[in-house]
């Protein structure tokens, strides 16, 4: 049982071709000319390129005395339904240590997910048990571990602490990412905020400002340094982190930087509206930023400064935004953006001539796959790499809307959003999951747990 | 008649895994496991790779009223004995203009060349001809103007000159190259120099300091910024002009950087060596600069703001190198690095960490061939690829000297250097034309010009 | 005959502090409490700083084709009227050289000024002539010369003109003056423009971006270390050309940024006026920029990596504007300032918490007197020091308005804007010329020229 | 009983220039042409300046186990010797709090200073306590508190303590001073070294990298904005730190650096040496760096980025050095330097044309009494100012010695430094207190302590 895409133009991180390409199973076979299979998915006039990965999400995230109301379902099917075959989440240790953790993350995630999937573990204090159980958590498949420096009193680990995992880390073969904020700084600018009694969404913005981000990325580099590893820094959102990044980068470190398609395209003028619910619907940590933020990101990507795009996608309800009223520090952070990253970002890169069509494949595929050393497995269209892959048509357009999106939270950060460019088909592992028009549904448990291996222990 | 390249490892931009390479004719037939042909180049223990591709040499280059000693014949031999197995040169024009003077060159190559190659036109002048060629050579496939911001009073041309002729390569989809250096303050700065009684080689150095590089690098970038072309600083020698690339690529301008071997390995104390013609032979420009510059062109690579390694190659023998005994303005300004690019590379950078394998293959071929618009013909290892490849043996080892070299030059810059990792075999389209201790000859003739298509124009 | 200033707070560029200041004749002969004199000048409640220095106007410069409007008996006493006690103008020679256009140039003033004035020689050319004048200039008090990389075709030289001359300066212990911008990408973009049939106001803009600007600056700034003098670069309107100067800093050269009160308040919007007049009395070169190099300029002058805060006064009624109805490139370029610079500053920086009131005086009056080499002559309250003193009434406020100026302009850029902060009384040379409602007249012939010694040669 | 000081030119932060200066007990009563008084000083060939100001010195300091063994009466007469007419210790409190030790700082100190001398308050944790000292140390003539982000388990406090800290500074109109290292990870690599073996001295320095304290800058920096308060950075020895005090000043903060005369001067090659007591003599925090640290130092004088030069005088003898024979942390932190500061700046600053002598004064006396707000009282020679006056006379000359010092200290980490340029004479309010060749003695109980007033609140 064989498929072949035919007629497209398969863009790749590296170039641009005309090629069919023959699936065999879950597998690319063959790519090349007049390729033939037993079902022909049309791909003229389009491009097929890797499915999207997203780097970062957190689906069903137990948070701030809730959890996050996108489930594996419906997070995973409306990644397929925007072109995304692959997410990332995070794995949060309780009282049971990392790998009951990992064993609960799974429980929900193995049976719900359309798509494929891998999980960072976080962090969130340091012990001789934490120093035992990071190889464990390598040996099933997982080789980047999370640390947040904000979220005082609950998921922050303190220098030290830092330290001590990242050079666990360079002696496992892991990579540290690392949630950048001083978690100090904005617990006391909360607290300060409230006293003066500016207790709406805008106090969120107010409280983190981009300095608290870029210091924490600055202080995270320093340490990965002193650790000799690499480091990656998610939801990079403006450009004091980013000119951290580029500092050491340019100092021969090897610092990874991964905006938002929100960071990149939503500003911090969303706080300022009158509508407490569309204000605190936007409420994520970063918070938006101001333009002058937005053109960094973009230059940062286009010159290989930043090399990943990703929508730290948490989303809760209206509903659940409301826990926070009268006190901005209880709004659940998080917005969504699994189901639009790609488009949004085509419309608002690659057709304003920011990023070339292969650029957006190695923001959003390929350079994600390689960093979390699942590449050629994933991000990549060559024999022998899973058949994850979009065939993405130029001429496809919509405007974005919670009322026709697949998402399950009530509304869309990017509600109003014209985008031009969207997935004719999805295909996962060479089944097609997604064909625009065709009233496609989620596939629950079809999606697998992707093992990544350790890289060479430094 | 086929070939197989068996039990390697292949080094590519992206990726090293282990595969077999078939080869048909003079293309890559095929990758994959246990692979089989009529004969059969043993790769075990070691990588394979792209053929180096040396983006900017001068063979038998008239200059400085004489001409560059290495010829053709033996200038792409030593390429092929070093691993490189194409060179892309510079075609200057006379009196008869760019066509009179690309015939000029191509009767030279076609008959010497033993691997493959392909000219950058340079633009010395601005007139309606200018504008009429541009397109005539664009069609004879080449696709990169060069521009020389020095050698004033010879190939300088001013800024409203390059300023016409970056808007003409913007029309053409044509990729304007630099080199970068104030003619004028040089010219000035070596009277003085002269005028002092300082007529050695230290002058050369003294007359040209990197502050006089990265201004022209500046002032190229706004040029081009301002004539809508991205645009290639050639032989990028220091700090000041990396920093130039550095911010213009921070707003997201499209500018490339191309370090040479000798800049990333040599420094400026070789101009003060006692013995005259030790220093002579290292005179060329820009010249040697100290080691912080080094630092700061390694972590160019790494970081990605450079993007490509180059020799410059344009080989004087010391009897030329004399005719500037008692004015350092008159000796030809040249070294020699076509045969020991990718060895001392190898060593100095991959091997002390600063650059991975991958990146190595990329700074030497891949991103050089996607720059220059002949990706995957050459630069890949792809299906359909021309198969020029290196059989890279890191267990192997010399000592670089002029005694034992295939350059005809009677000396050689890396004289002493200490190398790992050489080609076991070089092929080119398919042949092997190197193979380590079986006394390899050229081929003149075999090497071919390869045509370079126009990009989009903008 | 003398006259005491009581009852104010003494702001210095060092220090504030409350004490009298005794004048005698032309001279402060004392600072102190409880002094006593013939004459008392009231200073309850406000501040007394050494007078402003505007150390760049053209007062009835002949420039494209006309001569700016305002007079040199109109613009000193519009200056006196807003607190500044001296400007610095530009010679221009002509066919006769620097001396004949020095004559020229004190035939007007000598006998219109009402304020103290000196002024720096224009270098548009090189020649033995120039070399031999250079000296002769110096001794005739001048000890700082200007040279211009833009206006090709007219006042503009190139960049061996301008190493020559720069290398003269050195020898002569001048400061070289810059207005930079790259001349023939500047008169490459207009021709462009005016052929795409852009030719109102805000193609002035377009042809002149930031870039052009930071170029030209950044070429200065070698040019100068090269010849090993410091250099000063007039008018710096942006963040390119500033970036340049804070790099230049860090290694230790000496160069001075001179931000006008124009640039540090209008923005670029201001040539999209749909009334032409209103976009062509803005137009001056370089153009106003947008807000983000506001921001830029005024840290600068915090930070101290810019230094003074001028006007480049040279304005051209609204008949003159009209030259250019049809062809942007023959709007002559200028705009005014001169008696607004004080107020505008204080009321956008001092009140604002940007600058200090010690700042205030330094980037107005105390750092140009000590970079022009006249202090503490001027720019000082010191014993000893000319009397050219402000009372500055913090209190006292207007919108400024052509309609009750001094200049005889008949339009003001600053037009609408609220000040707080103006002269309550402007003494020149302990004479009060200026006071607070009181009608004060012009007084032609009472203005000095100010010899400016050489610095001690390099 | 009046004093004249005749024949000299004194040197001042904004001029220099010829003239007397007539004291009258204590004061500068006047400065001019010609004076007569009781006692004549000659000045002839010699500059006059402000006495120097040391910002930064622990005497009899309790630290490390030890007590630093020079005392208030050997330091301030060893500055004296030197032209330092006035220190500024710190003063740190134990368990009875800040006002107790007050107390005991000046019980040691009254009674033996030759000179004058202030405190800084250190903030070693927080509470209510903190709260509520702060404002009656303020009131007691302390207007600067000192954070120690170093020195792990003993001064060190975290970013929120800090923050609280500055926040109060901002309400008290004091100005908070930072030690700017990364506790946790200089903690975190000394035990590494440690473990690995590597006790001398060269792991001390190895253990503090420039990033270390790059990093706190950058931290200290961001909660300083985020508190609204100005900072000061004692020690800046690294270019990572000036990077980030710069970046910060861009911005239009108020931060500032202070280098010490030892990392202008003295390079990390320092801890290589063979004798360990030589190494561990020069054992201080910040370490010293390499040249291209001290490059970055001098410019950042020049360019007015960095504002001050101290020498963290904490004195121990070889003998308290050797508690860390076997464990370099244990060695007592501290190196001496108030004598020879001045000297060693004219010589390595002003001799080669890096600093200016005005420069001199500015970053050696000037800009320290105006940032600790004891301008013009001292730092600066007007009318009313205090006589400390050194008359510097740039012909005489020493190697420095610890067998001719002041300093009670059995070494000198300028050994064999050839300087040029020493106190002719010091005067501390109007007495002469050192005058070269005639065997001055200290004054114990001469000194006297100077009360600082707080900046207008924020
Ligand atoms: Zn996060
Ligand atoms: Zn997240
Ligand atoms: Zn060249
Ligand atoms: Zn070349
Ligand atoms: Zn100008
Ligand atoms: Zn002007
Ligand atoms: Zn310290
Ligand atoms: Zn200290």
């Amino acid at each position: 049982m064989s498929t072949v895409i035919k007629g497209g133009t398969i863009v790749a991180a590296d170039r641009s071709y005309e090629a069919d390409i023959l699936i065999e199973g879950e597998t690319i076979k063959a790519i090349g000319p007049d390729l033939k299979g037993d079902t022909v998915v049309d791909a003229s006039g389009a491009y097929i390129m890797p499915g999207g990965i997203d780097p970062h999400t957190h689906l069903e995230m137990p948070f701030m005395g809730t959890t996050a109301a996108e489930t594996w379902e419906s997070g995973t099917f409306a990644g397929l339904a925007g072109g995304t075959t692959m997410v990332v989440d995070f794995v949060i240790p309780g009282e049971d240590g990392m790998l009951a953790a990992m064993d609960a993350w799974e429980s929900k995630a193995t049976r719900q997910a359309s798509g494929d999937y891998s999980y960072h573990m976080c962090v969130t204090g340091w012990s001789e048990r934490h120093f035992d159980e990071m190889p464990k958590v390598v040996a099933r498949g997982i080789n980047t571990f999370k640390h947040f420096m904000a979220y005082k009193g609950a998921l922050m680990v303190n220098d030290d602490e830092m330290f001590a995992s990242f050079q666990r880390c360079a002696a496992l073969g892991a990579l540290p990412l690392v949630h950048a904020e001083n978690g100090d700084i904005v617990a006391a600018l909360q607290q300060k905020y409230m006293a003066d009694g500016t207790s709406g969404p805008e106090a969120h913005a107010y409280s983190r400002p981009p300095e608290v981000e870029g210091e924490a990325t600055n202080r995270a580099i320093m340490i990965a340094d002193a650790a000799g590893v690499p480091v990656y820094i998610v939801h990079t959102s403006c450009e004091q982190s980013h000119e951290a990044i580029r500092r050491a980068r340019q100092k021969g470190m090897r610092v990874y930087g991964e905006p938002l398609i929100q960071h990149l395209t939503l500003d911090e003028g969303e706080y300022f509206n009158r509508d407490w619910d569309y204000a605190a619907r936007r409420v994520m940590s970063p918070p938006f930023r101001n333009k002058s933020h937005q053109d960094s990101l973009w230059a940062g990507l286009a010159a290989g400064s930043l090399q990943v795009v990703a929508t730290d996608h948490c989303a809760f309800t209206t509903e659940q935004k409301r826990m926070g009223l009268g006190d901005f520090r209880k709004i659940p952070n998080g917005t969504g953006g699994i189901e639009d990253r790609l488009s949004v970002l085509w419309t608002r890169g690659v057709e304003t001539g920011r990023l070339t069509p292969n650029e957006f494949v190695a923001v959003t595929s390929t350079n994600i796959a390689q960093i979390l050393n699942i590449y050629p497995q994933k991000g990549a269209i060559l024999p022998g790499s899973d058949a994850d892959l979009v065939v993405w048509d130029p001429k496809l357009s919509k405007t974005i809307s919670a009322s026709n999106q697949k998402s399950i939270i009530d509304y869309n950060v990017f509600e109003g959003f014209k985008v031009n460019g969207l997935p004719r088909y999805t295909l996962s592992r060479g089944e097609v999951v997604w064909a625009d028009g065709q009233n496609s549904q989620p596939q629950p448990g079809r999606g697998k747990f992707i093992k990544r291996k350790p890289f060479p222990a430094a």
